[in-house]
């Protein structure tokens, strides 16, 4: 009997050999800049680091933010360290307090609020946009919200004047926004806009922009020095400093930062068009996406089409359901070209055949 | 003015340089095996890893536990992540249970219990042994103890009867035991006691065996798959996988661990007899180090003293009450024989001088 997938952790270590096109985990396919690898050469360094990060590092993000100081960072194990302390920190004196999540949402989402012990509170996406006035009514009883723009599942970016209503909203209120901007540098219709105010908690990280998801570095920038403090303080109790050769490899990464970002970000764009048009090719029904590498088209019983897609056609999906939208597939196209061909020639037999008799 | 020394963060990054003597950090002065850096000149991966840690570092940590094999573990960043998340599992579906800890304790732990919105409770050590009665009357109400023996900052181990007094105890009523086993390779009167039973759950780390506080390698051990599951789950939402180049480093460290953990025994017992005795001949009431590198002194005033043997005598030592130890002071001795020699001289000026006065 062929087991039932319930989960993305199901799919781990399924990787590209026996003919299997994954368009399931979320990470980049390309390695880092070489210098990442570089610095190893002579790293030698073994006692503990400062917990709130090593000072060349949170200096050299600094730069990348306007106004930024060095205090204003935590280094973090990747960004799912970063929302884990951010929110225990929101948390810490308010536990039972409502999160707001725009669904549909990145599938630990739900996990990372009640692991803080908050409770989740939804607002749902229009055509993958926040609809501003849900956002409002909903927000309006809850100590903070999350917003992740460019979006991992949806694909899709806020509009600039939304986020500004956000932030004009939650300052007015008190309420704190916790932004996931980790997919900052995959943006392909505008620059980033990064969010601002006293309560805004930046989550960002080296997973995507340099292909370092292994190697888990990430970040918290907040203005908010009372968050920051507490961020690391609870940090030195519960990991202390993030890992020091970790460190050494961002740091050097980041030193080749626009020639890495721009020749990737012609490989992104080709990878997008020819998703999007493949599937819209198909019939499918799904957003053009404006920033990170998902594909969120709907289908009749998503749950059964992951589960045909996989065992009868090597394809690898996720679940809508896992993401908050049941209606739906998610695809990763962090896969070369020919990949990506392959992957939807076979997306298209599945549709031709077996779907019709759904 | 001279600023308050209110925690151990103070001292942070103020190390050898100017003439300073630091007792403070508790963290291994020389370096790891080679291999450890040997590693990094063919490291290159960069993809996420499994969430439970690398398979070849848990089938070679299998290999150092009887009866174990690579699903009882969990790579974790250091023992600090190790033991909050053994926390959150035990704490998961009781929030507000009783936690009970020896005291003194490792500085960390109270804080490890509140943010885990469990209650810690206390049961005062006697000498720097568990007091068994105590132990189990104030055990009877807690879902949970904790223990650390070889002792952070205390020096001392328990008893071999004692611990085992603690398991049957345990197991007949359901609780957890948190067993934080660090220095178990740095034992000078004995080989470790292993805690064994259906709820024990083994926190470890390549910190302190091998000289790699700074890349932030440890684990969770246990024989509970319920504990395991979910500590494994939870960290997919937290942190996910331990840094891949950091336990590259650590499989690497195990290579060469005989040979290392032996040549540097000696080095140990010989810094342990010159502070030992070191302090006996200044008059200084203190327990016999058994393990790890730490002695615990008593002092009048401890809060004034580490004060005036900061500013006055370019010595870092802790406050003992950080540990729950207000009467005394907490000496590292993780320090070549001439820094310590040094050191204790200027303790044996400020006994002689300013302490007179107190």
């Amino acid at each position: 009997m062929q087991p039932r997938i319930t989960s993305p952790a199901f799919f781990i270590g399924r990787g590209e050999g026996d003919g299997l096109i994954s368009f399931g985990s979320g990470q980049p396919d390309l390695p880092p800049p070489p210098s990442t690898y570089k610095v190893l050469e002579h790293f030698r360094e073994f006692k503990y680091g400062l917990v709130q990060g090593e000072e060349k590092l949170r200096a050299a993000l600094a730069k990348e933010y306007p106004f930024a100081v060095p205090e204003d960072f935590v280094i973090t194990n990747g960004a799912s360290e970063a929302i884990d302390l951010a929110l225990r920190a929101i948390a810490k004196d308010a536990p039972g307090s409502k999160f707001l999540l725009p669904r549909p949402y990145y599938y630990s989402y739900p996990h990372n609020v009640s692991l803080t012990w908050m409770i989740p509170a939804y607002t749902d996406l229009v055509d993958g946009k926040i609809d501003i006035e849900s956002f409002k009514r909903e927000a309006a009883s809850c100590r903070a919200v999350l917003i992740n723009s460019p979006s991992n599942p949806t694909g899709t970016v806020q509009e600039v004047e939304t986020l500004k209503q956000i932030e004009e909203f939650c300052e007015e209120k008190g309420i704190y926004i916790v932004s996931d901007e980790v997919y900052k540098d995959m943006i392909y219709v505008r620059s980033n806009y990064l969010l601002h105010g006293k309560k805004v908690i930046t989550v960002n990280s080296f997973s995507k922009t340099y292909a370092m998801c292994g190697l888990r570095v990430g970040y918290i920038y907040s203005k908010n020095r009372e968050i920051i403090e507490s961020v690391v303080e609870m940090k030195s109790h519960t990991s202390m400093n993030t890992s020091l050769v970790g460190q050494a490899m961002a740091l050097a990464a980041m030193e080749e930062k626009s020639s890495y970002v721009e020749s990737h970000a012609a490989i992104w764009r080709e990878r997008r068009d020819l998703m999007y048009t493949g599937m819209k090719k198909l019939g499918l029904d799904l957003w053009e996406p404006e920033g990170a590498f998902y594909v969120l088209p709907k289908f009749k019983n998503p749950e059964r089409a992951m589960h045909d897609l996989y065992y009868n056609y090597k394809i690898i999906t996720y679940n809508g359901e896992w993401f908050g939208a049941p209606d739906r597939l998610r695809f990763s196209y962090a896969l070369d070209v020919a990949k990506i061909e392959e992957g939807l020639k076979r997306v298209g037999e599945f549709l031709k055949k077996e779907y019709l008799t759904y």
